[in-house]
Parts: structure tokens; C-alpha cells; sequence
């Protein structure tokens, strides 16, 4: 307790993100970062970009960003907003769709980042739990009081809903929020985005820190009805004019115009995590059907606290959530094919 | 009114920043850039830099900047803490050391920021007039009930108070916060961070944005007793893990180790400052002394919108605000001795 401090600074309890070594001899296999490096496109722009302008704040509309991303899904750039990674987008959309006190749903295992926000912004979580095999039952989610956020897939468990089941829950809460945080959707699922123009009630957040190898310049994007974009872009002018610097601006642009390296790195992934998996079976672990970029395993020999350190201990860092239902469990992201080579044949030793 | 947006996101009037033409035409000075270009090393560090590593997060403690900053001023890296710009430590700042409702002390003209949020995050603004020549009464502040803010030199006035009168503001109101805004102190003031260690009260913020010339990368620092900075970490690491990217770092530290060009650029703009002073009073212009990096101005001929509108028509933006008590002023950002010659040139024609 500290007087000069609000009673929220004093007893929030903030979010911990993974371990971030600084002397990089770790294989970082904690983050869910990609293995693969931005498009090559990016450091010529930004090499070849005037550093005299760096003196000149950014554009704050971001409209060069925002208008290829428009085109490419046939919307407008209205129906985008930019933010300083999708982290920024999520805490803007806990203050511009809620109230204080509101209620906001989501799964009981998912993105730990939801519940620190709905406690700095005060709002009621309530947390739906994930059925045994820790999927999402989504008559859980018909027919709400108030807001709900959906992680597809879902973290840590990489678990997807198909679009089908992500419309049952939008469109039997009309008069509710619905965010769909797509972190990873493009390692397998199939985006909402094509329903912006279907349903006024659903914002879908995406990232650029997974698929587009971006992770470092902090970059994200919700896509949804002009009416929401307005609602985050008031949240976001009465805090911070310009959260978007200029040389991220251009690595956004071309890591999204590289099309075809963005499809042949995600494919890689995809092809790696599929393998592993296999590997995973064979010595005995319980594997979750990821279609994320990460795997979410249990052994039921060794306990995942005690993998997760022998690993750490052998410079191969993984996540390990002390959470109750999880607590055996370990997340893993996808690395290259050697990285991964070089997981199994530790795990081998461990188990 | 939009039935999923929250009562504030409705309501709220978002700050309006500066005209930011992307055309390039305009001599711009109207958002306080500076006008030269950032130190060299800025671009050599990006250009060295291995942009594989855009594909990892950022450090979210940001140590080695941070610990550049705390050496220069003889403190630890824990009374630092870095932001995406100053505009987003000002926003933690409003979250982590007042309460909703809580009263929040600043004078009636400022940065109307604090105004946008004090509503944002539902304080009771108490709005201190300035005396009849702009500056501010020390008097008013002393042994008030809540915290301050005040921008020294103050925005768009220019005016600047004295290191001893900030300290008697300080030591007044050893129960409240005072925040110190010194985006523009590097013009001629003098810093109150050498009173850190003094009083656990007081919380000094400064931007990379005026003096640094780097507004395009977005950063901003604060300093503080530690229990403070840990308050903003706890919001901020609520809010957001990783707010700055890796190359604002990268730009951050080479900007803030190279002092030489940082008091070469600065002291350029204070003599080119101190010229236009004189040849705007020899044009019967009221000019406030302004220790800052712009001018606050007004003609008693001709009506300051008109000059504004007048200025923009040939291609020079200034900063005009329609408030009642400074209608007639317009805030000119001192450019290069080129630029403010024309500009100079241009006002003669106009009045």
C-alpha cells in the first residue's frame, strides 16, 4: 500500500507474460513468437525509409495500414482499427464496450490477459467453464445477458470453434459485444472476419506478433462495424494520440503485403506442429488438436511443472500455467523443424 | 449513441491533436517537432540491427534504456519508467495515482489532455486560473487536499516556473502527487528530477518527441520515487506487457546517449526562438516569453484565426485554439531559421 497510489495501482494484479531471457541461449519455445523472420520486405522499407521524418509524429489514423488491410477483406477503413499490439486492442475494447460493473463472459481457461482487465476496469468476469475435453460448449454462450470474448482458437488449449459455431454464439446475442480474439487464427481456423458485415455485434481482433513474425515492432488489428470501430478510436484519441510509430507502420504494411511468404511461414508451422504432435503421441503424452501455432500436452507419468524445468534447465523454455484444471499441462510453441528435433530428443531424456 | 459501446465511449471528446497533413507541403509548425532531424546514431543502430529479431517480443522491462536514462541522473533503473510517449505515461499516470471521483489540480490553461483525462477516467477536474499575464500563481497550489498536475514550461503559454517554485508547490503538498510535465523543459528550464530523491511525491515526465526529435517513435519517460514507478508498472503491465518495440529502444538509447547533438539541436532552436521573439515584436505581435519550443502569440489588428487560417492558406500550419480566454493567441513551433524567415516573411504580408 503506497497513499500516493489509486486503490487499483495498489491491488491490481497485472498480467505475467512469459519469461523474455535477455542472454537469447534459450530455445523460446514460450511466447508463441514465430520461428521464421519478417518478410525480407520489411527491413528494405525500413532501411530505405527517410529517418529525418522520425522527428515528425506518425500519421495517427494510420490510413496507409489501415487501407490495405481494408482491401484485402473487401471492407473498408472504417471498419479498421490499428493498435499497439492486439493487447492494446483488447484493454481499448474492455473500456469502450463495457461499463463498469458489466458483466463480460468468457471460458474459464483461456487468455489470462481477460481477467486482469476486467478487474483494472472493474467489470463482473464470468467465466464459463470449458467442457472436460476442454473445448467450448457454445450453448454455453446462446443467448447472454452481456459481452462476450471468445479466444478462436482458444489459448492455451489451441482448440478451435469453426465458423459456424463462432456464428451460433454471434448471432443468438444480438444485443450483446461480441470479440472474437483471433491471435491465431490463421494457423488452422477460419477467420470471422467474413462476417463483419453480416453482424453489427461482432469485433474480430488479430495480431501481427504470430503469423506475420512481428512480435517486436507491437502491432494488432480489429476489423468490425463502423459503429465499434468509432467507439475504440474515442477510447483510443482520449488516451494516446499516436500509439503507432512510424518504422512499425511500414512493417505492418509489408509483412501484410507479403502474401505469399506470410502462407509459405504459416504452412511450415502448420506442417512442423503436425509432426510433433505425432512425435508427442508416441512417447505418451495427451495432446490437445491445436490448430494454433503452440501445443498444449500432459504426460501422464511426469508432472508438467517438473518437465517445464528439467527443460529449462537443458536452455529449452516452455510456458507452465499454475492453474488448477491446467496444472498438468504444458504449452509449447511450434519452433523450426530443428528446434523441435532438438525438444524431443530432451524430452526423450526427461521422461 | 451506440448500444454496445460503454456510457464513456459515447461521451467522451477525445483530445484533437495537431493537423498532421500527409501531403508534406505545409512548413509545419504546429505540433512542436523539432525541426531537425534525430541524432545519426538512430538510424545506424536500426540499420545494424538484426531485423530477424522483429520476430521476438520486445524486453517488457525495457532495462537498457531505462538504465541509461537512471545513470545520466544518478538514480536506479527503478525509479524509470518508459512509455509510448509521454502521452501514454500521462494516461497510466491518471490511472494509477487517483481514484474515480478523486479531485485533480491543474491551471485552467494546459494541456488540454489532462482535461480529455480527467473525463476518460471520471476525476473532478479543479481548473486554476492563471493570472491576467498567463503565468501561474504558485500561491493557488500550495496545501491543496488532492494531486497536480502542471506542465513547466506550461503549454501553450510557454511560461516556465522556476526550479525553486516547483519545489515550494512539492513541498506544500507532501500528502498529494505532483506530476511535473517537462515535454518541453529541455528549452531552457531546469528539471525537477535532481528533487526525486527529496520527495517520494513528486513524479517528473519527459518526452523523446521535442528535444530528442524523434515524435515518429513514440517515447516518453517518467521518473519517480520507486513506489510510484512500481504503481505505473502495475497498470501498465495491466494494460499492455510490451508498449514500446524493439526499434524504438534501439532509437531511444542512441537519441538519449548522443548529448552533444541533443544540446547542439536544442540550443539552435532556443537562438532561432530568441530571433523570432524580437522580429514578432517589431510587428506589434504580443509575444509571451516562452521557454519552450514554440511561441504563444497574438496581434492586436488582427484576429488569430484569421492569421492561422491565413497562414495555412500559404502553406504554413500553426496551432490555433478556439478556447475563450486565448482565442486571440496562435502557438507557432519554432522551426529552422529558413523556415521561420518565411514564416516571418508571410506574417507581414498577412497583417
Amino acid at each position: 500500500m503506497n497513499k500516493f497510489l489509486s486503490d487499483k495501482a495498489n491491488s491490481v494484479i497485472p498480467y505475467v507474460q512469459g519469461e523474455q531471457p535477455k542472454d537469447k541461449k534459450y530455445i523460446k519455445l514460450n511466447t508463441n513468437e514465430s520461428p521464421y523472420p519478417p518478410s525480407k520486405n520489411v527491413k528494405k522499407a525500413i532501411i530505405e525509409s527517410d529517418f529525418n521524418d522520425l522527428r515528425l509524429y506518425p500519421d495517427p489514423d494510420i490510413s496507409d495500414l489501415k487501407n490495405i488491410i481494408a482491401e484485402k477483406y473487401q471492407l473498408e477503413s472504417e471498419n479498421i482499427f490499428i493498435g499497439n499490439g492486439s493487447d492494446e486492442i483488447l484493454a481499448f475494447s474492455f473500456m469502450a464496450f463495457f461499463n463498469k460493473k458489466d458483466k463480460i463472459y468468457y471460458p474459464n481457461i483461456t487468455y489470462s490477459f481477460y481477467s486482469v482487465y476486467s478487474d483494472l476496469f472493474d467489470l463482473s468476469e464470468k467465466k464459463i467453464p470449458l467442457k472436460e475435453d476442454f473445448s467450448i460448449d457454445i450453448n454455453n454462450y446462446k443467448n447472454l445477458d452481456s459481452g462476450i470474448i471468445i479466444a478462436n482458437p482458444n489459448a492455451p488449449t489451441g482448440l478451435l470453434l469453426e465458423l459456424n459455431e463462432i456464428e451460433e454464439i454471434i448471432k443468438t446475442n444480438l444485443n450483446n459485444i461480441v470479440i472474437i480474439d483471433e491471435a491465431y487464427i490463421d494457423f488452422g481456423g477460419e477467420s470471422a472476419i467474413k462476417l463483419i458485415n453480416k453482424y453489427n455485434n461482432l469485433l474480430v481482433i488479430q495480431t501481427f506478433s504470430k503469423s506475420r513474425s512481428l512480435a517486436g515492432m507491437r502491432l494488432g488489428f480489429a476489423i468490425g462495424n463502423k459503429e465499434l470501430i468509432k467507439g475504440l478510436k474515442n477510447i483510443k484519441f482520449s488516451f494516446n494520440s499516436y500509439t503507432i510509430n512510424r518504422l512499425s507502420i511500414l512493417a505492418g504494411i509489408e509483412a501484410f503485403k507479403d502474401e505469399e511468404y506470410f502462407k509459405e511461414s504459416v504452412s511450415k508451422i502448420i506442417i512442423t506442429r503436425e509432426k510433433t504432435k505425432e512425435e508427442l503421441k508416441k512417447l505418451d503424452f495427451k495432446v490437445l488438436d491445436s490448430k494454433s501455432n503452440f501445443l498444449f500436452i500432459s504426460h501422464n507419468k511426469v508432472f508438467a511443472e517438473d518437465i517445464y524445468l528439467k527443460l529449462k534447465e537443458k536452455g529449452i523454455l516452455v510456458r507452465y500455467f499454475k492453474q488448477d484444471i491446467i496444472k498438468n499441462f504444458i504449452r509449447v510453441t511450434i519452433g523450426t523443424d530443428e528446434e523441435m528435433a532438438i525438444f524431443i530428443k530432451v524430452l526423450k531424456e526427461i521422461i
